[in-house]
């Protein structure tokens, strides 16, 4: 698979292909998830949509694809020597602009995802494993610290909790989540849970 | 608004209406809310489409109206003594089969009320407000019986813990929330939250 991928890959250049990204995640910024369309990222990068549909398949893989760069290049090691510092700075990291992206893409993930079980791999390889990989850090870092017990059952829920925060909020509260209602959650919900 | 829809719906009779909400629900039973379509209702109902347009408007909106009118039948009032035990009733209320149906529902839910403000409203009318209603009365009565502190602030998330568990393990964990899953996250987070 990860070799058919390479070969379908490699007709544009890893230069174009970051320029390819860049305007995915610039139109994300603009219009959001929903908004964003084939059509609108052919036009703005010049290509035509049959190269990004032989590409990339879909706009959700496309979604995805620019979305793993993106966090792989803004990824700064967060250590603030608290779990409440740690978490804080992983909300503080973004901006409420980029949360309510955030919180659309995920409500357009959980729907495309159910129809495509290929794409749910790869929303997990590229998405969910490097969130979960970098929570585990923090959270056995906490351990290492004695703040939080090795065996507090929250410790495998962290993930759940985050996600869990960011998409309730929209269908209870009618809003985006924002930066002051995730600390709140952190502070209230998952901090208690962690019995820190 | 009420009126135009109380015009709208007296075309057809209670007992009438009655038997398409329990087709609905039944249909929701076989195939789930992805695979429920407003023909497959038409031809269980021996109604036409153009009925259940217009009586409904849309597939989500019947569906809204279904569950409210099954929730409301299906209302044993919980009362075990204990928050705990409160909760636990309330999963052990459904079935792990439920449980997955409700799952596609959120999912399909949250797509459909972002492109629908008006649906929005009645979902949160109709399945949001009576579950924030009971779940309230729950936890106040751990209140009032000394087992939950009534400035904690993880009270005013009950619903956003409640709902974000259910919704992040199709997204996190690849499958859908059973009752032994909920069963844990309600020990595991929900509980040390509240502090009990």
């Amino acid at each position: 698979m990860a070799e058919v991928t390479m070969t379908r890959r490699s007709r544009i250049t890893p230069e174009r292909e970051a320029e390819l990204y860049d305007a995915v995640l610039d139109l994300l910024r603009e219009v959001g998830y929903d908004g964003l369309t084939m059509d609108a990222v052919a036009a703005r990068t010049r290509s035509s949509k049959a190269t990004l549909y032989r590409q990339w398949g879909s706009k959700p893989r496309l979604v995805v694809e620019a979305l793993r760069i993106q966090k792989s290049e803004g990824f700064d090691v967060i250590d603030t020597g608290t779990l409440r510092g740690d978490f804080h700075a992983m909300i503080d990291r973004g901006d409420d602009c980029q949360m309510e992206q955030d919180s659309a893409l995920i409500r357009g993930m959980a729907t495309a995802v159910h129809a495509d079980p290929d794409l749910l791999r790869v929303f997990r390889e590229r998405i969910i494993e490097p969130e979960l990989a970098e929570l585990d850090m923090v959270v056995q870092r906490a351990v290492a610290r004695g703040e939080v017990r090795a065996d507090n059952p929250a410790v495998d829920y962290v993930l759940h909790m985050m996600l869990g925060a960011f998409v309730a909020r929209t269908l209870i509260d009618d809003r985006p989540p924002n930066q002051a209602y995730l600390r709140d959650y952190i502070d209230a919900v998952i901090l208690p849970a962690l019995d820190v």
